[in-house]
């Protein structure tokens, strides 16, 4: 019932492919035409968000089940997580006929407690955060004999998560890099230690959101707790690196890249309207690395882990509406207009004229950066390209509107 | 050039399964446990959405360029179409080396223009609406020799949608259903024919939009063009169906049903949620008519072809923000209030207690419904699941507010 400390070995991954043959989706890996033009290099795309929980998480906590002697099955396991290691670890339980109990801090949404109740799992809210939900769990552990199923700092999770690097290695002809999000360091350790077996030359290159860059600190030697952040990824969102994993990712990944929770919004509404896929924030923090870091990968071949695809609905409409008005296809202005008859109507003519379609309005009478004689209108217009923006704010302009485009964050 | 107006067998569609071998993706074909269980029963999606072009549309078109004679393929090939069926030909042409020039009425978004001409047609904006774009291709075709690829009314396009049906009915053992998308007639004509050589016993079913029921009025011996209508799928807004397809449809597809709107969006909404796979409205048209005609389905295994993935982003995201809504994750909420110091903060604490998150709001002031001395809220509070809502309007009226839930359209 205690955690494997020891660092797997391309035998241990190999072992692991082996035992969990036939008990996951065996998830394509296909290279991306649009998306290799859009990022001057070739991409493949490993789509692990077609796992029956939608990502990876479920090859960690499978081959830690199927590791379990008999008296360990049946005594059951525990594990701490309100995402995808939750339901991962739930599903493969339940499939295999042993008790899993989920403990999630207070303040879960109920969403997220019922996906994973919904696989059969038993689910304690209790904690007022990560670090004491994984106390509790623990304790559990401890005290009545169910395994513990960490979600990164665990030898065997670790070489579950590596057989993905396995099918990537064996997808894809002359890989030079595989591209991986990293938040506690499982799966990117899994996939360097296969990887690097199979072909020493392939770069590992783990990705972290600026908001969360706990393992790019931990290799710069940087210690301590990160504070809590705002992100898009909360799939990556861990605040200091595991201990196993920092010791495999310092030995054998190349190097750990930052990025910008602009570009990982980008890389979700391409993955959207390119192929036609939906991805969390972490999942797709590997495209937003390639996006954001373009040179660097520049003519290479490079594997692209989709490694989720559970976000928020709410949050996905937003990122694609984001990212209409960032790519230029719709765009916000803010134009002053005199509070009298005929304003609104000279304006919305002059949009019109221009081929401009008006998706939303508001008007602001109280800004008190205004001149009490007049208004504020808030547009949101639907434009034909990128370039037709700058000609419908001229438009405006020069019939007397000082109309200014507003940025979005 | 002319069209081939024969009626194509089976063995036609064998052979265009035979020639077209290895130029499309062979897209997966996959049980759905998740709709399945929410459908009552057994759910086969294809996605043919993991098309080059995102949608089925290539399949006819490739089967109609490789059957061209060789003279033929030097005067290159005309098409009528601001859709699917615009890509396929254009892509499919360049990657032959065969000249493409595709009509489309004034009007197009240029955003549709721009991915056909990327890839690699000529494309010419002319007509006022698609009747008169039609003529004009139909002219260049037979004053220039251009060969007419007509998006369904073709014995050639026919064949060549019917390999989808090959395909289901070779992945599927024991189907007792395909539900297929149905415009023009051309793609149900070719999976009929094709299934039904296969299994006489399995039922196909054509589904149309409330809006376009076209092939459902020809079945029953209306005859007439439908007028201009709003439809999420755009896909199969078709006015008048085939002359070909309808004579095909009569023969061999056993029923023609029709779907509203609010099917099609759930369906593109489960598809999101569930499938990580993103659908046009006509695309997901066949899981919108099994979700509304649960009972006919019950038990039975049935094959869903997820036939475009070519949504508009903003309309994709407007469609998972409405469902949201409809399923009781999102609740709009009218709420008057007196418009006095106090009346918003005794509302919105009363909403924090009870574990509402509010998203929107909007105080509306000049309603004529309105006692002059209130306003109105319009409220938009994320819910913790469907039962929470009527918790949430019970505690506001409790606390004196005449709070009522607005529905969605």
């Amino acid at each position: 019932m205690a955690l494997n400390n020891e660092i797997p070995t391309f035998d241990d991954i190999e072992a692991a492919a082996l035992r969990m043959a036939g008990q996951l989706v065996a998830t394509p890996c296909l290279p991306s035409h649009t998306l290799s033009r859009i990022c001057g290099c070739s991409i493949y795309l490993k789509f692990e968000n077609h796992q029956f929980t939608a990502s990876f998480k479920e090859r960690g906590a499978l081959n830690k089940l199927l590791g379990l002697l008999p008296r360990e099955r049946v005594a059951g396991v525990v594990a701490m997580s309100a995402g995808n290691h939750a339901q991962g670890v739930a599903y493969h339980s339940a499939r295999l006929g042993i008790r899993s109990m989920i403990v999630m801090p207070v303040g879960t949404p109920l969403t997220k407690i019922a996906r994973t109740t919904d696989h059969g799992a038993r689910v304690v809210v209790t904690g007022a955060n990560l670090v004491e939900a994984y106390a509790v769990a623990e304790n559990h552990s401890q005290n009545f004999g169910y395994t513990m199923i960490h979600p990164y700092d665990d030898g065997e999770v670790i070489a579950g998560q590596g057989t993905l690097g396995l099918e990537i290695m064996r997808a894809v002809e002359g890989l030079d890099a595989i591209v991986v999000p990293v938040g506690g360091g499982g799966l990117v350790s899994g996939i360097a230690i296969a990887a690097k077996a199979i072909n020493p030359r392939v770069k590992v290159i783990g990705v972290q959101s600026a908001v969360y860059p706990s393992m790019a600190r931990a290799m710069a030697g940087e210690e301590g707790v990160l504070p809590d952040g705002v992100t898009i990824a909360e799939g990556i969102a861990v605040k200091v690196a595991g201990n196993l994993t920092r010791r495999i990712v310092a030995d054998v990944v190349d190097e750990i890249i930052v990025v910008e929770e602009a570009s990982i919004e980008r890389a979700i509404a391409l993955l959207q309207s390119v192929e036609k896929t939906v991805c969390e924030g972490a999942g797709a923090a590997g495209l937003a690395a390639v996006l954001q870091f373009r040179e660097r990968f520049a003519g290479m071949r490079v594997a692209v882990p989709l490694t989720g695809g559970n976000i928020d609905a709410r949050i996905f409409a937003n990122v694609i509406m984001r990212d209409l008005i960032r790519s230029g296809s719709l765009m916000r202005i803010d134009v002053p207009i005199s509070d009298q008859p005929g304003a609104l109507a000279t304006l919305a003519t002059a949009l019109a004229e221009e081929g401009a379609n008006i998706v939303d309005v508001a008007h602001e009478r109280m800004s008190l950066a205004l001149n009490p004689k007049r208004a504020a209108l808030d547009l949101v217009v639907e434009l034909k390209d990128a370039s037709h923006g700058e000609k419908v704010l001229s438009a405006l302009r020069e019939r007397g509107f000082d109309a200014e485009a507003r940025a979005i964050g």
